[in-house]
């Protein structure tokens, strides 16, 4: 893939980098930061004034001012700020490090790239671009990598989805003994997104990887989107 | 795979079930639910007597007070006990619901399968038997699904592991455009756990899954294990 600026087509280069065989039974895994670049979600750090509240977060966590309130800027609520972190829900109901703004893979040190203002809306337009180009439509997920409370190291997740089941519930089913399922609820999507991550070298120039095997997932509609995987805050123990 | 008792040879049982093909650079990601049962970690509710607490969180939170005195002798720590949900860390470090106390797959309601005692020291013994009974040395992966903080469904983890990286560091690299990555450290084990279980249906009897194309991640020591995964105490942001 070429590097991708605002305004880039990206469904016709995915397109034209696709297998010939992309088949409607597929999951195009496309790394957000393309879509991001594309939509123009990025913002130059010289055209940030920090207020006061980003410079005392930044002050606190040794953070560049501007940074921070690039990051408050698309934050909902700040969860935690702290040693050099700051957890946020973003305005999508988000829950991750510095509300997804990223500075690694652009162009220059001076330049941050946002999550997309609508992840979902992305990855149906998406789609609905790859079924133009290539006359079929497989499933479309947006990802991000997300470190996690307890755990070390991050894993890709599911921000934006079109086409793809978010979730599979098997509970009412029975296990191999007959008994039955009470508490499963698979992440299907934040799944193909980890396993896609497995495929693809962050310091090579992937920003997507085709996911197959997952037909039983795929749905022609394009479904409730990665926003049904957000836990609802009233849900949330870990405010 | 058939059912498994506490004795059995899960090593001999795996090689039986595996493909002939079998290699050195696989990974067997191996449902934790087998290793336990073969390990005796059972419990059977009505040898339980519930304590106080256990009482007193059970009435607060609809279940069963030997259930929970159950997942309160699993726990270190709870962190969170509100509609229904216990959280807590077990004696490992694990942070999950019910201290990974499970009741599906089970011989019968009475019965509890708790987590391995030392689900890394389970990955490389099983790793050990495995090279006995077929000359190879695969990777052994055991996992668990885990609920998320913020995000709903499950997802698969790696709670023990011999001879696969449990992180990759991509810190220091150059990103494609010759920027430093500087936050990117990927949970790999995890996202092998995750992948593997799109492979399978929790309501069939396949407890394990067989991973390839991670050789790259795969090594020939048994490693730190699942452990390196887990946040530091006094690194929670989320207590």
């Amino acid at each position: 893939m070429p590097d991708v600026r605002a305004g880039d087509p990206i469904a016709r280069l995915l397109a034209a980098a696709a297998p010939p065989d992309l088949a409607d039974g597929d999951v195009l895994v496309v790394a957000h930061k393309i879509v991001s670049k594309a939509e123009g979600r990025v913002r130059r750090l010289r055209d940030v004034l920090p207020g006061e509240r980003a410079r005392r977060l930044a002050a606190d966590n040794g953070k560049d001012p501007r940074a921070v309130q690039v990051v408050l800027d698309e934050s909902a609520e700040v969860l935690r700020a702290e040693r050099g972190v700051i957890v946020s829900r973003t305005h999508h109901g988000l829950v991750c490090a510095n509300a997804g703004v990223d500075a690694s893979n652009t162009a220059g040190d001076d330049e941050l790239v946002l999550l997309p203002a609508d992840p979902d809306g992305s990855a149906r337009a998406l789609r609905a671009g790859l079924e133009r180009e290539c006359g079929v439509r497989p499933a479309v997920l947006v990802s991000d990598s997300f470190g996690r409370a307890w755990r070390l190291g991050q894993t890709d997740v599911a921000i934006g989805l079109a086409g793809l089941a978010p979730l599979h519930d098997w509970r009412g089913r029975r296990d191999a003994r007959g008994r039955e399922l009470r508490a499963t609820v698979s992440a299907v999507a934040d799944a193909a997104a980890a396993a896609a991550d497995l495929a693809r070298a962050k310091d090579s120039a992937e920003p997507a990887v085709l996911v197959r095997g997952l037909e039983r997932f795929v749905i022609r509609e394009d479904g409730p989107g990665a926003r049904a995987l957000l836990r609802p805050r009233h849900e949330d123990l870990f405010l």
